[in-house]
């Protein structure tokens, strides 16, 4: 390409709007811009980036025999009713009516739609397994779109989806995926962990994220440098002797519930300064169903602790998921107005402590009043036997939860990848079963591939950077090289070398920017800065006429000199 | 592409449901699969028709240095209200509400989004012109989505977009797309007219639709044989002499219409069947606006004509354009209440005479009483001076508007593409303009080329099948060639050449596809033939000890013996 045939579109400066420093290095580089929350242009520099990233995903599932199909964007919302995930996935789903006023969602995922299609399709196990993809523009409607293309309403995603007879086909295809996904992402120069996940609404229970390292993540994972421990902090149990703690037994636990009150008073209610109160315990208040009975229930945990919610909806100790109450219905149950002064005591519900809770003594807890705290409270004297559960985030001083001499390392990061063995969950919905080699009908099992690539773009822009621009990976790079000649416009040596030496390098496959027009140098120096273009070509007359080209690396401070003769090796070498 | 890596999809019966051949045999190939009204998803083998042709249109426009861009498929509907076209695509447009309750659209097309994105980045006649495109999924509401893929409500279109500082140069760029077009329509062997057409709701004055013939059209076109003339039959021109037309001037008019009544008794009433009256000329009640005012007026065509809705709402005689009136707004015009007993006799309303009946002598019109004619009715004498204008299709027994002396073709067709000159429309709106060389500013002039990639997958295959199924052209084929072994699992001489035929295809870049299934001979060969392969290699073991390979082309009845040490040579040739 040259500069006189391709706009830049590159800006000097945004609106001092935007959050990340992908965001603004995108919008200065001209890689996007923004239509309306959520909402982007890719320009032409950015779709080159989106191409390549294409390019290397359907070539590494190309090779898993995975085959490329196209669903349709707009689903029939009856679809999503059956499978119960019209109500799961609530107000990020948009619907839309047509003319007729059926409604249709759109797209943010494929699983019921694929189950549907292969039940039809698919009639003996000879068939399978089966990997089908593709790639699709997805919809989400985000309460809060933000960080340029990493959250936003209307993203480009890869999907695959896989079909199995039995569980250990669906392992294999896992581990496969699993593997090729993170051939795809080092291929990237992508720093990324892969932690186990929660699988949130999309069903099944065995799930990995790709989660990229970076402070403008908003996720958290949590891993340990020695060993191959990671989790997303959602779901990071915690190591925890789980012997001894409050190990009392149910006659011993009534037998002393009975002096529960008469023993109050060996416990004080004290006004004291929030932040000086010794072993404080806060308590939230949840709630569940049993059928149809809303129940309460108080959860326990130290002060700076973080209460994880993911682990609190996957408990199974009653019927229903446990979420936590509303203010309307604390305020409700407690008799209280201000949600900072609830505490356990004199509450008559039960009570799920967390592990390091359950094994303090003499500890404080909110007295229902302003200001006012119980201390010196111990479990079964002055509250009831609780459910004792790990129902926190972990944290740095934790251990590392498959070595307990280690401590772990927490992070932020963006999720770039989600892989998930679904399992037999939409099959069964819809009755899609086989008969296998015994005849015996089986229900299909299904494993789930999905990489976000607008947002992976964002997430390399916030780890290959500098304060000049972007810094691209050779392999996703919109151009490898940038032909810079000084006056290209007067000398007819720089010129006539220029277009030679394009010519040469696009002859042997490697994308060339010629940027031929007339400006500055200064300006068209700091412009292929900014689009991160990771190999500089200078052309000078005098060096040509030295048999010399200057050359400069986009992540190296120097440039050096090197013969015309040996830049398509050299540049070659470069981008291994 | 091995089949038992594979799935074929093919369908050996479909439900008669199915409206047009190139539907039924899309869902038998396993092409796609239906999966709401005007909504499917492309299996497999579509999707690898659907990639050539991405690739060929890619192809040829990135000669003309056009560049790709990716707009978001949900724009705000403010910027459509803006624009007007809101109200213009009415109810085709599909509209969506966020969890905000902020309007969006589901993109049609994207004129205004991408006028408003190059007025923020163009700043400089320097960089124009500029040629960008995109390849999207659209959207449109259709009343009654049908014929497949042929009229859906989601659909795959390349859109480009080119702007320009001068007319000449908008003239340049659109001869280049023309050329390009039909470069890639011929690649594809499709059967297609380049007709002058209607820019309808998109804007501009000056367009061509590239329509494929086709019996399943629903379009319609006029061409000639023997000449360049070709036109939609929207605006196709009706070739009359306008001379010595009622050449009454307005005050001979006014006298003779002062003894309008008087001469009354000239014509007769008289009930007749309706299909033995003689000079029959049918009247349909229009209406238009002045100002606020709502006027209505008759319009006169022959008896069989068809009556144009273009050219009607392309006249300019009044303020606002011409619709055709309501049934009750006809009936509180007329006092009637049948639509088929309507004449212009007794009505003050102003009357636009088709070209043809303007010409008429002694005619028949219709007496606002069922079976009841005016006959020997006439101009001036009977009827008030009209206006004179070309209303109705062109006919078979019309002459080609180019040579009087011509008669010329009307077929059937499918629209494939249209590209327009839209001028500065869409510029003039949001005040996008660039100051020339000479320092005064220039509203930007637009062309716009669209290409209905999915649409023309069907037109394809209604241009090429025949009773055994699809028949590919050799540039979109989804493999170009078909192995099929015979007794691949028994014999290892046929298994090995088979394999060995494979990988030599395969590098030689010859898209092929080995049958290695344990299935029936007939029913490899019907399913190769029933998916279209152009190119089918038999391999038997007999054959193949005395090096040979037969071979059979998809469109030919005979197969024919050759060596296999020739097998890519020929191939080659035959897919020049």
């Amino acid at each position: 390409m040259k500069t006189s045939n391709y706009l830049l579109y590159t800006l000097k400066t945004i609106s001092n709007q935007t959050d990340t420093i992908s965001n603004q290095l995108m919008l200065r580089a001209g890689i996007i811009r923004k239509i309306s929350s959520g909402l982007y242009t890719w320009l032409p520099t950015g779709m080159r980036v989106i191409k390549k990233i294409q390019t290397i995903i359907q070539k590494e599932l190309n090779k898993t025999n995975a085959i490329e199909i196209s669903m349709p964007i707009l689903q029939p919302s009856k679809i999503w009713e059956n499978s119960g995930r019209i109500k799961t996935y609530g107000k990020e789903l948009l619907k839309i009516h047509d003319r007729r006023n059926k409604m249709f969602i759109l797209s943010p995922t494929h699983e019921e739609l694929i189950t549907l299609l292969l039940k039809k399709e698919i009639n003996s196990y000879k068939q399978l397994p089966i990997i089908l993809y593709q790639t699709q523009t997805k919809f989400r409607d985000e309460i809060r779109p933000r960080f340029g293309t990493i959250r936003t309403r209307e993203f480009l995603m890869k999907d695959a989806y896989s079909f199995h007879l039995k569980s250990s086909c669906l392992d294999k295809t896992y581990k496969i995926m699993y593997k090729i996904y993170s051939k795809i992402f080092k291929s990237m120069n992508i720093n990324f962990k892969i932690v186990e996940a929660s699988s949130n609404n999309m069903g099944g229970n065995i799930s990995h994220e790709f989660q990229a390292i970076s402070s403008s993540g908003e996720d958290k994972i949590v891993f340990s440098n020695n060993s191959n421990y990671a989790s997303n902090i959602e779901i990071a149990a915690i190591k925890n002797n789980l012997n001894n703690l409050l190990d009392i037994d149910e006659n011993n636990y009534l037998l002393k519930n009975k002096i529960f009150f008469k023993k109050l008073n060996r416990i004080c209610i004290q006004k004291i300064n929030h932040y000086s109160i010794p072993n404080l315990v806060n308590t939230f208040i949840a709630k569940y169903y049993s059928g149809k009975k809303l129940s309460f229930i108080a959860l326990l945990i130290k002060k700076n602790r973080q209460l994880n919610l993911t682990k609190i909806k996957n408990l199974t100790l009653f019927s229903s998921p446990i979420t936590l109450a509303t203010q309307k219905e604390i305020f409700k149950l407690t008799g209280q107005n201000d949600l900072n002064v609830i505490g356990p005591i004199g509450l008559t519900i039960p009570i799920i402590s967390d592990i390091e809770v359950a094994k303090m003594k003499n500890f404080s807890v909110k007295a229902n009043a302003k200001n006012y705290f119980f201390t010196g409270v111990n479990w079964i004297r002055d509250l009831k036997k609780p459910y004792i559960e790990d129902i926190r985030n972990i944290e740095k001083d934790d251990n590392n939860p498959d070595n307990t001499t280690e401590k772990i390392t927490i992070s932020p990061s963006i999720e770039i990848a989600h892989i998930f063995k679904i399992g037999s969950i939409y099959s069964k919905k819809i009755n899609f079963s086989i008969k296998n080699k015994d005849k015996k009908d089986v229900f299909l099992k299904m494993g789930c591939y999905g990489i976000g690539i607008t947002r992976l773009i964002a997430t390399i822009i916030e780890q290959h950077h500098d304060k000049y621009g972007i810094i691209w990976p050779n392999s996703i790079a919109p151009f490898h090289v940038a032909l810079i000649p000084i006056n290209f416009h007067k000398s007819t040596t720089v010129k006539k070398t220029s277009n030679h030496m394009y010519d040469e390098l696009k002859k042997n496959n490697i994308d060339t920017i010629l940027d031929n027009r007339k400006e500055y140098l200064g300006k068209m120096f700091s412009e292929i800065e900014l689009i991160g273009i990771p190999h500089i070509l200078i052309l000078k007359k005098n060096h040509i006429l030295k048999g010399k080209i200057e050359y400069k690396n986009r992540r190296e401070k120097n440039n050096i000199l090197i013969p015309i003769k040996n830049v398509i090796d050299f540049i070659k070498q470069q981008m291994v």
